[in-house]
């Protein structure tokens, strides 16, 4: 009512900071962005962001974190092929493209600093991991997948073919690639791999 | 025979240089290390090393791509379960321990700068795949594998978990994950997916 709200301001210059932060990862790119431009582009001091947060990759997480949560959404038709080539699709948009992407700079950055990495697992890939779990508990519940399937295998067959490729720059797999991998995955998981062979 | 030999001595100043890199950057880190530091490790001229490399990246890169050749060897004894556990496994011991990995630092610095990705790939990655697609020809001929399998599908469902925990610092998989991994994806390649539904 006409007097200072220093909350409302304050949140105000949050979000200033974090939009301020993908725009400028977008257009110059993580290595080439500062503190300072963010500081500029939001129109708050370099101390306000200090304030906050220690580091540009920091910054960079908190802005992605709220937009990552589109990327863990599982879909549950009771279709896990589609689901999980709808699901592995979010990701690869997010990524896209890999040049100029915030989120793959914030997954390179990780790789060259320990902190941001943990930091990375506990707001990003834990909550991920476990809407993957429970979605694939679903599939479990549904008789699509035998309630024997290694999560961790899981995961790691659905989404490692598009770290492979991103991290050697390989070309991202557009939908007909992501669709063949996605069926391939859940035919192994149906198998539980191919057997060993009997001891002794 | 006691005549200078500057051919020679290039040599030794240029092995000099590439075993102080890899010995530079495991001790302190990529982020940290300096041409400086490589030259005075190596005991040559900094305008020795910038004659014949541009950054830290390709020196790195030249001094692991005649090690990586360990990684770049498939056995073949004809147990494509065995032979992928052991190749994938040589993959996982050029990456360990991931904090000071010069292999993981070059990985990671590949996705920051786009002529050194390209380079990497050149060197590192498209013989790579070359050997893999070689060791996989020898599966389908000795029908461990389909004539129809895809081998894009399965170098990314192969080594996409390694680079999945990799980029997440999720731990990099030992033997027995490693083996249940292999063990699955050799399912998924010989069943060749689940079926796509009839059209119409």
């Amino acid at each position: 009512m006409g007097t200072p709200d220093p909350v409302r301001r304050s949140e105000r210059a949050r979000t200033a900071v974090l939009e301020s932060t993908i725009d400028l990862c977008r257009a110059d790119g993580f290595a080439r962005m500062t503190i300072e431009g963010i500081a500029e582009r939001a129109g708050v001091s370099k101390k306000t962001i200090y304030r906050w947060w220690s580091s540009k990759g920091e910054v960079l997480l908190e802005a992605l974190a709220g937009r990552a949560e589109i990327a863990a959404a599982f879909p549950d038709s009771g279709d896990l092929v589609r689901d999980m080539c709808a699901q592995t699709m979010s990701v690869v948009e997010l990524l896209s493209p890999q040049e100029t992407s915030p989120y793959a700079s914030l997954v390179a950055e990780g790789q060259r600093d320990p902190a941001l990495s943990a930091a990375i697992r506990t707001r990003l890939v834990d909550p991920f991991i476990a809407r993957f779990d429970e979605r694939m508990h679903s599939a479990v519940a549904a008789r699509e997948l035998p309630a024997s399937v290694d999560l961790g295998v899981a995961v790691d067959l659905f989404y490692g073919p598009i770290y492979h490729r991103l991290v050697f720059g390989l070309g991202l797999p557009d939908g007909p690639q992501l669709e063949t991998r996605v069926r391939h995955v859940v035919a192994a998981l149906r198998s539980g791999g191919v057997p060993r062979p009997p001891a002794g």
